[in-house]
C-alpha cells in the first residue's frame, strides 16, 4: 500500500500561550470599542493573526479553486440533477455565469476550476486545470468508488494545485452531482452518527428522492463494510465512500495548511473534504475559517462535530464555493480591524469607567 | 403641537403581485442553481429589485450616517463609559480609526457624521454636519427627553441630511452614551414588552451596573407615563424617552423610505429608530433590511416584533454602524446575482429531472 504524503503542519496552538497570541489579544482588546463588542469577528482576527504569524494579518492574491468530478452513485439516482449538470456547470463557472463566478468577481478572487474525475473530457483553456483521474468515481453502493491508488493520486494532484497557486488563503469550491451523498458518507462512517442524520435533499429531492437517496446509501455503507475504522484508516474510507473532487479537495486543505495558508470551508461537501483532511492531521482545523452553516441536512451536525463555528447562517445550499466567497470581505474586515482601527490611547479616547 | 411632516412612502405591497415581482421571481428561480439554493440571498434580491424598481438593481453611492447625540440620562449611571466618549468616538470617526471608518473605507462607503446634540462643540470639517438640537437630551428619568418641538427639528434635519446626500442606499449609524438606554425605553413603550425584555449591559455593564440601570429606567417610564398611546403618537413617545441621533435616524428613515432608498439597519439603537418610523409610517419597513441580530439583549425581540430577518448573526454590540458596514457586500452579492448570473437557457445547463 502506497504511504499517504506527509504534510508537516505546524501546530498553533502552542502559539496561543507565546508572545504573538497575548499581542494580538492586547490589541483586539485595547481597540477603541467596548471589550468584546466586534463578537464573532474578534476570534477570527486572532485566528488570522496566528494562521498569517502577524499582529498585522494581510490576505493576499485569494484563491478560490472549485474542484469537480463525478459520481457513479448518480447514477442510482441520488440527485435531482443528470450527471451531464457537472461539466455544464464547470462551462459556465469558466464562462463567468456561475454564482461562485459572479461572487469571485465581486470580492477579487482568483478562480480556478479543477476537474479532478468530470465523466466528459472539458476543453483546455485558461481558468481551467486538468487533473482528471477518471471520468468519474465507480458505484459506491455497490464496491469502493476509487483505489486506493486513485485515493493517493488525487490527495497529491490536490496538493500539487495548491503548491502552483500563489497567495496564503485558499478558498474551497466543489461541483460534482451526487457529491452529498458522498458527503454524507464520509460523515457517517467518520463520526458515527447514524446515516440518517447526515443525508439530506442535496440540490432538492422531494420525499421520495430522499428515500431512495437513503436507501441507496446504506447499500453503500453496507457494500463497503470493510473499509477499516475510521480514527486510523481515513484514507481508505476515502477511497471506499469519497469523490475524485473530494479526494483533491482533501489533499489541497493538508498541503495548504501545511503551508499556513487560510482556508475558508464552504458547505457540506468541503466540510466533509476537511473531516478527512482533520482525520489525518488534526492540525488542519486551526487554519480553517467555516464561511457557512447550509440548509443541507447534516451540515450543522458536522460543524459541531468539528467544532467549528460557521461565520454566515444564510439557509445557502448551492456550494460551488458560494458561501465561502459570500463570507470573504468578513476575513477582510478582521484584518483590516487589527491593522487600521485605532486604540484608546491612539485616538485619545476614554476607557471605561471603575 | 406642530404637525410632523408629511412623508409619503409609495407601498411596495402592491408591486410583489405586479409584473416587476414576477419578473423577479422568475428571473430568480431560473438561474444556474437550485430552485432556493441561495437562501435568504434570495429574498433580499427580490427585496432589492422591487425598492429599486428594477430587474437588474445597482446599488450606487451608499451613505453611511452616523448620527451622534448625549444624553441626560447618562450622568444617572446607565453606561459602562463616561459621556465624554460621545464626542471622542466623533474625533475617531473623523480622524479615520473607529470600526465603523475602517468597514466603510473596506468597502467604499461614503460616510458621514452627524452632530444631532453632542454635549461638546466639535470642529467643522469635511465629513461632519452639524445640526445640533442642544447639547445632549434632559434627563429622561425626571422628565421628557426632548421638547416636542426639539423633536420635530431634529426629524426634520434627519430628513434634510438624506436629501442632501447622493445614492440609492443609506447605512444607520449612531454614537451616544447612553443610548442603548433610549433604545430599551422606546422599545417598551412602543411594543409593550416589559422593560426587562429590553435592558441590556450596552457597552459592558456588569450585575450591579445592569441593575442601577433598571432601575432609572424604571423611573425614565413613570416620569413619562404620560406620553400618549404608542399606537397613535409615537413622535410624543419619541419626544420623551429618545435621544437627538435616535430622532435624526428616524427622520432620515422616513424620508430614505419616501425616496425609495434602500435603508440598511444597524443593531439596537438604529433599530429602536426604525420602531417610531414604522409607528409613524409602516411602509418604511418594505425599505429595510437588517444587517444583523446583535448581541445586546432586547434586539433580538425586537427584530422578531418587527418581523424583521436579520443577514448576519455574529455576536456584535458596538454600534457605530459596523454591522451594517459588514452586511454590506451581501447586497451587492443579491443584486450582481440578479444581473450577471447565467440562466439554465443561456448556459445550456440541463434542469432538474422530472
Amino acid at each position: 500500500m502506497t504511504e499517504i504524503p506527509a504534510f508537516a503542519v505546524p501546530d498553533l496552538t502552542d502559539l496561543r500561550d507565546t508572545t504573538l497570541a497575548q499581542r494580538l489579544r492586547h490589541r483586539i482588546d485595547h481597540k477603541t470599542k467596548p471589550l468584546g463588542s466586534l463578537g464573532r469577528l474578534e476570534s477570527l482576527a486572532l485566528q488570522l493573526g496566528l494562521i498569517l504569524r502577524s499582529e498585522t494579518p494581510a490576505l493576499e492574491q485569494p484563491q478560490m479553486v472549485v474542484f469537480a468530478g463525478d459520481h457513479g452513485l448518480a447514477a442510482r439516482g441520488v440527485s435531482a440533477f443528470p450527471s451531464d449538470v457537472t461539466w455544464q456547470m464547470v462551462e459556465n463557472f469558466l464562462a463567468g455565469g456561475a454564482a461562485v463566478s459572479v461572487l469571485a468577481r465581486q470580492h477579487g478572487l482568483a478562480l480556478t476550476v479543477v476537474d479532478a474525475g468530470v465523466a466528459r473530457d472539458i476543453a483546455p483553456r485558461d481558468g481551467l486545470l486538468v487533473r482528471k483521474i477518471a471520468p468519474g468515481t465507480a458505484d459506491a453502493s455497490v464496491g469502493p468508488a476509487m483505489t486506493l491508488a486513485q485515493c493517493h493520486a488525487a490527495l497529491q494532484a490536490g496538493a500539487d494545485v495548491v503548491r502552483q497557486l500563489p497567495g496564503n488563503a485558499l478558498l474551497l469550491g466543489e461541483m460534482g452531482i451526487g457529491n452529498t451523498s458522498s458527503a454524507a458518507l464520509l460523515m457517517s462512517r467518520l463520526t458515527g452518527a447514524p446515516l440518517v442524520q447526515c443525508v439530506g435533499r442535496g440540490t432538492g429531492l422531494d420525499d421520495a428522492g430522499l428515500q431512495r437517496k437513503l436507501a441507496v446509501l446504506r447499500k453503500a455503507l453496507k457494500a463497503n463494510a470493510n473499509a477499516s475504522a475510521p480514527a486510523t484508516q481515513p484514507v481508505q474510507v476515502l477511497a471506499a465512500l469519497g469523490g475524485f473532487e473530494i479526494a483533491m479537495m482533501c489533499g489541497a486543505v493538508l498541503e495548504a495548511a501545511a503551508q499556513n495558508r487560510v482556508i475558508v470551508v464552504d458547505g457540506f461537501i468541503a466540510t466533509s473534504a476537511v473531516l478527512v483532511a482533520q482525520a489525518v492531521q488534526p492540525l488542519v482545523l486551526q487554519r480553517c475559517v467555516f464561511a457557512h452553516q447550509s440548509d443541507e441536512s447534516g451540515h450543522a451536525r458536522l460543524l459541531a462535530w468539528l467544532g467549528a463555528q460557521p461565520l454566515l447562517h444564510l439557509g445557502l445550499r448551492l456550494g460551488e464555493g458560494s458561501g465561502a466567497a459570500l463570507a470573504w470581505p468578513l476575513l477582510g474586515s478582521a484584518c483590516r480591524i487589527l491593522r487600521e482601527m485605532a486604540s484608546f490611547a491612539d485616538a485619545g479616547v476614554s476607557e471605561r469607567q471603575a
